[in-house]
């Protein structure tokens, strides 16, 4: 058999990268380029990118205007690594951070750079929970996923990676996410816990959770019972940390995905997009109250990243009017209606929708949750890069870029049923 | 008083900024641009930078050659993000990485990519260690520094750092490291904890050390020491840890920090310079029969940084000769003669001097340890950046840019020796 | 004022005896006396006994027969303290309670003796729990209570214990008792958590439980959900432990709470009553597939306390016939109808009863939760020893002696009711 | 093969009790009576008894004072079980016990009845060091041992027992004990880690030690490494907890074994010979300035052991003069004599002795460890009761009753004599 260009590469990985590795096994090509919702491989293949970097791309492949700027500032020879030195491109994003979001939401906020990645704010965020509230519990919730360092792995679901701990993760307590129990269970439930002394429940320094929880299986939860949640913990003096690593900067069709419900979390964990050009940057976003970390307390060699921050600067002229916005709000409805329809067309795959804006899945129903890795697969040799999620794989999810147009929709959907026309039929 | 351009900007911080601030406080200006081993100011203030991004700039700032690579990337839409999917960057990045460092030492490892930070690299160690051994403990040194996240936290020594995770850090034990005791103890204290069945010490899954330890005062374990450690770790059936991530990619004089002694690390974790260019990188290198990981049970968003891998492999072809070692290794000389200078001319500092390669420092002496505070912040005043590290800060550590020429580091300990001769006339 | 000979009496634990002391608060005398379910005052005041040492007393106090042994025994110079050695005294104990209690049951344990308290058998069964499985985690439940050392404290639900831990209680997760929500939903509830691979609750070693919660508030599990839970275990090798300390040694109406059940637990832990005289004794049963333990893995200075032993071994007499059982049964109902007669003519109290057996209380309703404290502080005044239970303290707790006769549990009830009469009427 | 009586009714332990039973194998028979130091097995076999229950018989077996008091109590109905009601039998204790044994030296503590076992009263004393201090850290010391249950287990240095857990072992530092290090060594090692902010060494609630370890070896620390100890905790504000529960009671010569060191603990854990005849009690002592419980904060059904408690307040008359301690006194010389000559005429053994008071051992050399326990079943065949200890179980260790005369003492080393004779000869 003749190996293939991408093939013969795909040997390198193999023979030099650890097991672990995981995205070149679902999608066995070499990439070479990318633009808006489109990726290249090295043999010239085409795919629609409904995935967009787990999330990382919001603002799509190798963005125009951000592209010039980091052109531009590599030439100057602009800082490039500062930890957190004071630069220019640190003070701007700064500014236009408070003017363009924090300000007209209404919302004031200190902003911390920890280390580049969700894990780190995610850290970060617990770290100062823990020493504001003097208590060391935290509450996470079923199906949560917030990174894989051993804090943010405590705080995390999944067995199959809490398992790669080693250790006993603790100081946590795992409590039903709204969708994990019938219609209102799940806050009696949890309500009942705090108030019943004896419940064995640790008084907890925080509740950490992801409105739409992503990697646990698009699960939405419903504005009430956010709010609901915010009341628990203004009553019980719990710290509120909204992980928005990935339902935020827009994924939901507004920047924080929080905001229709009108809650206003104490903490706030932003990674992924907010680096806009798909480089390592995270934010922790801290109520003035509560920002009692000492200088240098937590820190990290790459938290003055000043790409990505100069990229990010760029990425917020998005979200300067509410028209981008918007037209996220209406390109969803079309994923929505295209979900719906597969799942009325392949009625084999006992399948359900959910999810909000562009974060939606297929879910595969009971006894069928093995298609959606069928589908995800037979989708990608069809030119669409389209992932699985939840705790069986049981979730196509739709995650691709906000900037993609309805013909990129469609195009993509088009592949999709064509995938899934073509599982359901062995 | 009228505020100076940068004074005014520096507001923006201190209104923006979370309190975890640091190096803004220590450093009290706003940077612009950067070549090579000098920075300005927005004021156009020239600095010669004896600090190097804390270890992440070992090839200066802005180096022409990545610099043109990845001008050149980022114009042809190259991947910037791609999770651990295949990239013919990363490609390249592995079959030179297996070319240029570990073929020609006769190395033999498995490469993966964690999360592009130093505590990231640390938590995978930790994670596949305990995997591998089934064991829960972890041996590491006092004053050993290795990350903020909770496991590499669990390893690390500063109780200020360790007070900031707000839960107990467990699963470890800090055993005195080759310097920390008078010579020969260090390693007879261990040897009787692991012989005694009854020391309350728990069989550790491995031993993670650093072979010069930065932030905890610039100390360098002697090469029988570390073979002695070794040794330990064979006889006990523990793997050896070897974090890399300051005094490796050729800070002290050699590609990886522990070749000079000889010992062949289990697992080896690099970032800071791993990505050349100052941008976030790190590597976990794993002995091929270690790399029990499954698929994805250690992941990430930003494992996959290709602008940093990019500039990473360009970055190794100062590793195709022996002669860029050759050179950091006489360079080092003069570091340390100046050094040695200072200490003898400043009686009053009490001071000595140790280290290794271009990661030396001077110890300001018992009573003096505030000193080198002072002398680091007149430094500045007078053009120079340098820090302190130590418990008690007491180390004036020069950590430059390993292709600083010899002009360039006459002119900084001009400087520093004028910032001493001040501080010690008050 | 003059101080009766009990108040001076009081005031020398007030001066050496530890701030923790508890019931000397509650029963402010000093007793000398008692015999069967009657107890005596340095002043000669009679009390009824509705407590029976926390149900340690179950067959009463310096039960006659038990007396005559132990007054022989020890004039004979009996080992009395042996730790594990072989003694004619635990030779015949073990005979006997295999004669008496397992075989005609057919059961099939290896007998454990821990130290010789509740909270020792407890830790000694989570031990070989974790040994079996080679897991960590164990599931506990609402409002359960095992004891106060760190072990059995983390499987403990009520707050004010678990706060005395200093330290964080961890590797356990409490899951809802059978009553801790409306039907089913306890059951559905933990399956969901078990069955869902992303719950956040790592696969637990052991379930520990308590048939009938006592210290939780006379929480009596159903026999279904005991079924439902053994069934659990069975499906997902989750070892069973049945904490029978408590609700053990007949209080329920059977030798073991769970015989009307139908479960077979892994392992039980027996206390309390099991010494017969209310000595120091504890014991716990493994089935002999599971009973791992190494020499002297576990052990403790007083497991062997002969004198107990020797009262265990005439205490299993009762036990010989069902005789003994069914008085408890038929007395129990007496109990329940004086409770229900209570609760009908108090509506003030909107209490309830629940309970099984001499394990029976009156709840306090919403509101009127602190009413229980105020009934059995009246209640002593007026000569009848009864104590509160429930993480409010909400229910008046019936836990008196088994051989207690129509006529005390009659006087008994006469006393509690003119205390609710006074209570109500301020 | 015939068995005889004893043999057969060993089948009885090996057929219905667990594993874990471990004295019945090293003393393979079946005791029935016992007085002062000696034990007669079921056929008559008489033994003189150098263990003493593991120390919980120093005033020896059924000591007739006490005996009569027993029974006349429970001739009279005493109360048997009380938790921690006032008794008469509790209230007398209190007093003479502040009478005889802390107003005559000085001492002013509360006393704290735990659960009635030695893990017990170290785990009272971590819970309320960690209370006062708010600290969660416990340094305990290598070769220490303190308890079976989690939380004495994690201050407890054998590797065995710890890994019965089944569990991580965490919030405790073990540091060197005294013996365990080159003179001075242990001290200097631990001020250092004390001292220096970045060791790792997170601030203890408070240091827990035995001032002679018993299962470690009998190792004596010094009395100026004690007081030492002690001026560290008072210069780092650190509670000192001495685990007296082997070491106290008189063992040493003393009726606290720390008098003749001349220092204060802040807690002090007394148990085994506490209770005079060998039955179950344990007492926690606290200064009254770290009295914090609260109510009920640590409790347990079999604090009120009145048979204890009672024959406990008759062994305090042993120590209304210093006539009893002297005896001890003078009695140890003859130990150390016997000792020492067997070290002289069995080169063999390559031994050592070493320990203090009726607390002394017989080390066997390197190479030569398994000697110990060859020579203690050897004693027993000939009717001697020792056992070994250490991590190895190397050292022979002499725990007699304090009531032994010169008789006793001589014919057992006799014995012992005998034992090593032949021991050595094959």
């Amino acid at each position: 058999m003749v190996l293939t260009k991408s093939q013969k590469v795909m040997e390198v990985f193999e023979n030099h990268e650890s097991q672990v590795r995981s995205y070149s096994r679902s999608f066995p090509t070499v990439f070479e380029r990318a633009k808006g919702y489109k990726m290249w491989d090295t043999e010239g293949k085409e795919y629609i990118d409904f995935f967009a970097g787990a999330g990382a791309l919001n603002y799509g492949h190798n963005n125009d205007k951000m592209k010039e700027k980091l052109i531009e500032y590599i030439q100057d020879d602009g800082i490039a690594h500062s930890l957190d030195m004071g630069t220019t491109v640190r003070k701007e994003f700064l500014e236009r951070f408070n003017e363009v979001i924090l300000k007209p939401r209404n919302m004031d906020y200190k902003v911390m750079f920890p280390g580049p990645t969700g894990t780190n704010t995610v850290e970060s965020a617990l770290k100062i929970a823990r020493k504001v509230t003097g208590r060391q519990n935290i509450i996470s919730f079923t199906n949560g996923f917030h990174g894989m360092t051993l804090g943010a792995l405590s705080v995390t679901g999944n067995s199959y990676n809490r398992g790669g701990a080693g250790v006993p993760l603790n100081n946590t307590t795992s409590m039903p996410f709204d969708t994990f129990l019938e219609e209102g269970q799940s806050l009696n439930f949890l309500k009942k816990y705090l108030a019943d002394a004896s419940s064995g429940l640790d008084l907890p320094a925080a509740m950490i959770l992801e409105t739409v929880q992503g990697e646990g299986g698009i699960n939405p939860a419903s504005f009430e019972w956010l709010r609901e949640i915010e009341r628990l913990c203004r009553n019980y003096d719990i710290l509120l940390i909204v992980d928005d690593v990935q339902a935020g900067c827009g994924r939901t069709g507004t920047f924080f995905s929080f905001e229709p419900a009108g809650v206003k979390p104490d903490i706030v964990c932003l990674s992924k997009s907010i680096g806009g050009y798909g480089l390592p940057l995270a934010l922790t976003l801290i109520k003035p109250q509560y920002d009692m970390f000492g200088p240098a307390e937590h820190n990290g060699t790459f938290r003055g990243n000043n790409l990505a921050i100069l990229a990010a600067t760029e990425a917020l002229s998005y979200w300067e009017t509410d028209e981008f916005a918007k037209s996220v709000q209406e390109k969803s409805k079309l994923i929505t209606k295209r979900m719906e329809t597969i799942v009325e067309e392949y009625p084999q795959l006992k399948a359900t929708t959910r999810g909000r804006g562009f974060m939606q899945g297929i879910v595969c129903g009971e006894g069928k949750e093995d298609y959606a890795d069928k589908i995800c697969a037979k989708a990608f040799e069809k030119g669409l890069i389209i992932e699985t999620s939840g705790p069986e794989g049981e979730v196509v999810k739709f995650l691709g870029s906000l900037i993609i147009d309805e013909k990129g929709i469609q195009q993509g959907f088009d592949i999709l049923e064509e995938a899934i026309e073509d599982v359901v039929k062995n």
